[in-house]
């Protein structure tokens, strides 16, 4: 099977990594920066290094478009039309609808079939690409009324065949999804530290200790700006239409504190709780997420002894947060695991280490 | 010394364990509940435990009020009942607008100084109490222009000597700078999860695997409601001027977003990072803090491994995050350490085990 991937980056190259390793395909590849391309070829992501977007696609069965999300419009287009009836082209940009309403109705619209990895949001660039990357990951595609069933179906069962788990989503659907889980906590990361350096300005030059809440829900603020002004743009509908939702369930949310009844509120407060819990947690392998709270002295040391003991007996940390106090030699170590019987066997573990543990009642990750 | 703690939970026992240690002080206890009251005399965090707060405060010097916020205007209104002219009354609570009004007005208006430190927001029970709690940590003191010049003094002088850093600052400002850093970020993540749970509800159950910014952002959504619905009462008017703030700049960004101009976009996230940036990094110890992004494959042996090498090298690890892949065996951890040099020297070391290290360009934690 020959295979094409234009822009060897962490998706593109580990989609080469895997197709090579687990298809035994012939991957081609192109990428406008020469340094990445060859990288790609050193680190044997791709058989071969194409000059351009035509060569690259030319004979390919299955053609991958993995450049930002703000050039696969032309690089789409370009592999189109550089292949033939025979050849699916798909991408794997973050956001769907823009492009594949564009592409639906063109000449090609039975050839293009959307796509949209989960993987691959912590790192970038080749250097990071690994066939595992893609293993047991979401695979969105996005096909249309025009879309090829033999097509639809050789894109699926290649993504499979990658390791990955394709599902099939409609465009807009799929947007909106992100536009939740995804855009709009950039976007209130973004609002709440703005308010914070205006809001705060002449009263103090930095942040006062305040534990995690600041640092943990303005994490993402201003990620990438490159990439996120694409994602933006190209996803507006839905990201405004989440912000003017957003908008409306604060003003409830100042109403409510306004009115200044501690249950009603602490009611409130408690329903997010649980609906964050039931949103991440019910369902995963091993149960709910629990999290277990550690007093520790020193942290370095002390992370290590915890990770080692855990792992001598094979509990598996799913998250962990360190929370240092004022300072910043003693503090706070929060880990998750899966299920109560994983807390409870974690718990004793770390105890018996000699460390203060509490198992969160009913806290998720 | 004799000091009184009324509330002996990990603030009031840490209160008290510091000052029997660093001080010498004699130190009286009382709670209502009577198991905790136990077990604060078994940890030596109190030398007697007293049957009410009348008993617990007689003779005392200087009296900390530490039970939960709701409970604080009965409790240090007995306080003030039952000491004379030579006491000072203080208090932990989160807020402090509302109850130093109240009792600034009162005939206890020199004897009563609010108090706030930021220490122990992670874990709650005196079980958890320990001296090194307040060691160096910001402990805000609200004096009005009733409060007593000797019983202020003795009072910041007592904790000073706990070991924490007391600053003088305006009831008011207080509350403002708490709602924006703290209050504020807590009514987001709740907002954001119930937007999350109504706006996809039909669509998917259970949230998709896309990475940690929804986890992050809504990481302290529901947290302690009984706790929150005191704070959320008593700080309503701060609370409410920045949920009305937040929904302007909220509005600003969608105007911005629905131009769907991708430069002017990516100019506002990076504005966006560089504040958070500014806000929580700047001026530390050891310069700017920095992101290392780690691709690991087993976790639990690697954390350790990770974290034993960086403390063998003397690398303090200032925050710690791991980010699952989907299959749950590889992903990557982030580390932030302060300072490039220490950047640096962490991303040797981390080299050296053989791991694909980043340190991320610009970006804080």
């Amino acid at each position: 099977m020959k295979l094409a991937v234009v822009g060897v980056g962490l998706i593109g190259g580990s989609i080469g990594l895997a197709a090579r390793q687990r298809l035994g395909a012939t991957v081609s590849g192109f990428d406008p920066e020469s340094a990445n391309l060859e990288r790609a070829l050193e680190l044997k992501a791709i058989d071969s290094a194409a000059t351009d977007v035509a060569t690259a696609v030319d004979g390919a069965e299955v053609v991958f478009c993995a450049t930002p999300v703000g050039a696969l419009p032309d690089v789409v287009s370009a592999a189109l039309n550089a292949t033939d009836e025979g050849a699916v082209v798909t991408d794997v940009g973050s956001t769907k609808r823009e492009l594949v309403d564009e592409l639906a109705a063109s000449e090609h619209g039975q050839r293009f079939i959307g796509g949209h990895p989960l993987a691959g949001a912590e790192t970038a660039g080749v250097e990071n690409a690994r066939a595992e990357l893609l293993e047991g990951a979401r695979w969105y595609l996005t096909p249309t009324d025009r879309s090829s069933g033999i097509l639809y179906d050789r894109l699926q069962r290649v993504i499979g065949g990658l390791g990955a788990r394709p599902q099939a989503i409609d465009a807009a659907t799929h947007d909106r999804v992100m536009a939740t889980v995804s855009h709009l906590p950039h976007v209130i990361a973004n609002v709440l530290v703005r308010e914070a350096a205006l809001g705060l300005g002449g009263e103090t030059e930095r942040l006062p200790e305040v534990g995690t809440s600041f640092r943990d829900t303005t994490r993402v603020a201003g990620a990438n700006p490159a990439i996120w002004g694409d994602i933006f743009a190209t996803n507006r509908g839905a990201v405004v239409e989440g912000i003017e939702a957003v908008i409306d369930r604060l003003g409830e949310a100042a109403a409510l504190i306004r009115a200044g009844d501690p249950g009603a509120v602490a009611a409130w407060h408690a329903a997010a709780g649980e609906d964050r819990r039931r949103l991440l947690e019910a369902g995963g392998p091993g149960g709910e997420r629990r999290e277990l709270r550690i007093v520790v002295e020193n942290r370095p040391g002390t992370v290590a002894e915890i990770a080692l003991a855990l792992g001598r007996e094979q509990v598996n940390i799913e998250d962990m947060a360190l929370q240092a106090a004022a300072d910043m030699r003693t503090g706070a170590i929060s880990i998750w695991v899966a299920g109560d019987a994983e807390a409870d066997r974690a718990a004793a573990t770390i105890r018996e280490l000699g460390h203060t543990v509490t198992v969160v009642p009913g806290a998720g990750g």
